[in-house]
Order: structure tokens, then sequence, then C-alpha cells
């Protein structure tokens, strides 16, 4: 098994938070995305969609998608579990883990992609070359901030997203919440609770992963 | 238990479709998109994101997002599996059900939502109001035209879209498919792959949910 990895990345980053909670570890290659590696040809003969994360399991089968890669291992290694353990949690948490990565992760791919300097011509990530739409970027900071008072909502009812135990949905929230500081934005100071929230997941030994 | 649906919208169908693969059946309450009833203080009690699925458990629980209601049924009901059945199949599934759904579905909306006289100050679903972008109209219908393209790849190597067995992500793209046809575009005569398939799970009685 082989883990393609970007340890700057937000993507990658929710697989290896993922990974430390449940204590796993796999053997894992740095792909230099400052310098573009993700479009070489080698890099493309092992996802076309030029992006990371990816895993590689020991029959070559490659998931390249971060959720996807999280579904492999929490089929392998149930506990602890992270994506539920009844039916009503599991729909929870994947409803959770659905909104924060909407409305917060892609929020900020949407204002970090379509602004910096450094991202001319790719708002997207992959192959296909997209020019920045500065509407978009704009949007996606008004995004940014409407999810952190979604977020400071939720907390002020639930110790984490989607209920009494941390799962899935905490990791793409703390990513989110984290990737937004590329782009300058933080929590107000009066988001008292995603604040005590983004507190407590930060001192879990998986969020420096 | 209580589905609350639109008989005309595309995330709602993505559940129907599902069940109907299931061969369960829930009492269910349309909600009238057209005349913005999702808005009503009526509905958003039920469902404060002004959205629809909603599925209501007879806790008082409300799923509110498309897959997170796929997946509590999946749970329920595990047979037929939509969603996979070795840790393998369920990864590549929920993987390419994901590809679909950024690719495929979330550029349709891109498209019309960004366009749509009819839905101007509405540009993202929910209760907030965001202006219509028409630069990123255009952007989303030349993803779905990669996105016929890369379907149609995919199909030249493989009957369904995670492998050997219809699954979520056969409903994801077939939805995302149909829903093309809202801003008129449609799989060009070359996507010979994409058409058999397209016609192979429109055969299926589930395609009419």
């Amino acid at each position: 098994m082989k883990f393609y990895d970007c340890s700057t990345a937000p993507s990658p980053r929710r697989v290896r938070i993922f990974l430390a909670e449940k204590g796993i570890s796999v053997p894992t290659v740095q792909v230099d995305l400052r310098n573009n590696e993700q479009m070489s040809p080698a890099f493309r003969a092992i996802n076309p969609d030029a992006t990371v994360p990816v895993l590689e399991l020991d029959d070559g089968t490659r998931i390249t998608d971060a959720v996807g890669i999280c579904v492999y291992f929490e089929a392998i290694q149930p506990r602890p579990a992270l994506m539920g353990e009844t039916a009503e949690e599991k729909a929870l948490i994947a409803s959770w883990q659905r909104t924060a990565e909407r409305n917060g992760l892609y929020a900020g791919m949407e204002a970090l992609r379509n602004a910096s300097p450094a991202l001319k011509g790719r708002a997207l990530p992959g192959p296909d070359s997209y020019e920045q739409i500065p509407a978009l970027a704009e949007r996606g900071r008004a995004r940014i901030s409407r999810f952190f008072a979604q977020m400071d909502a939720r907390f002020s009812e639930s110790e984490f997203v989607a209920g009494p135990r941390y799962s899935i949905a905490d990791i793409t929230t703390l990513v989110a919440v984290d990737f937004a500081r590329w782009v300058k934005l933080s929590a107000p100071e009066e988001c008292v609770h995603l604040r005590r929230w983004h507190a407590q997941v930060t001192a879990r030994p998986s969020a420096k992963a």
C-alpha cells in the first residue's frame, strides 16, 4: 500500500488526520504541488486527474479521492468509528461531512484559486485549465463567513459536528477552518462556540497530521 | 418516516432512484420548488437550509442531504448493495460517485443557476441570496462537455461507473447527464460508450423515479 500525499495541502490532510485517529500508518510519497509535480507525466500515469491524495493498494488499484480513501480505511479497520455505527449516525455524519465540505472547504478553494496569482489559469484542481473568476473569489469569501456563523450555531448545541462523538465531519470542518487562513479569514471573536470546538479538536494529536 | 421530495428536481431524484433500486417505498410529501415553497416558514422549520430532499425519521431526526439519506437506507437495508460490499468496492464507488457529483452535477447546477432568469439572486441553493456570475455559467457548460468526454472514456473500459455492478455512482451520473438537458447539453454522437451506458441505465425501471 502506498499513499501519495502533499504535506502542505488541505485535501490529503483530511486523510492524514483520519489515519492518525485510527492509529494507521501507511508508506507515504510526497508530491511537490508547489513545483507542479502533479502535472508531470510520471504522476499523471498514477492519477490522470493530477490531484492528491491517492491511495495505491497492493493489487495496483488506485483510489483518487480523499473521502473514498477514508471509506476504505473505515471498512478495513472499523474502530474507532469515524463514519458512524448506527444507520442514523452514519447518515448524519455523511450529511454534516458534506455540508462542511460544500460550505467550508469548497468555498475556501473558490476564494483561493480564483484570486491567488500563483494559480492563474488553474481555478479548479486537475489537469484542465480554467481562468480565474474574481467574482467567484469574492463569493467564496462571503460563503466562508456564513460557514463560520453556521458552524458556531451548530456548536452552541452540539459538542462535535455531527453529535456527541468526534467523526470525519469534524475532520472536514477542521481542515476547512484552517484552510480559510490561506485567504486570511478566521473565526471571528464572537463565534465563541466555534472557537471552543476548534481549540478542542486542535488539541487532539491527530490535528498535527 | 417521511420523505420531502420535489418530483421535478435532480437532488431528490437521486434518492428516488436509490429507493426504487432497493424496492423501498416511503410516504412522500411534495415540496413545490417552482413556487418557492422551500423558503416558507413552514418548510424552513423542517429544514433551515431550505433544500430538498429531507428524510424525517420516526424519532423526529431529519437528514437533509441526498447522499446522507442514501447512506441511511444502505445501512438499514444492505441488499442490493448500491455502495459496495468489499472495502475496495466501497472506496471506488464513493470515489466515482463524488467525481460524477463534482464534475457533472455541480457543473450543471453552476450552468443553470448562474444563467436562468428564474434564478436571479439564487445562484446557490439554500436560504442565502447570491448573485449570478455569468462567467461561472459558461465555465459550468465547459465542464459538462469535459464530463461527457471523461465518462465516455470510462465506459469504454467499464460496464458501469465504478466497475461491473450498478451502484450509487451510476445514479449520480444518470441524474447529472439528464440534468444537463436543462441547459440544453446532451452527450454528443461520438460519445458512443456514454450513450450505450445511458440507454442501459435508462431502461431500468428505477430511472423513471
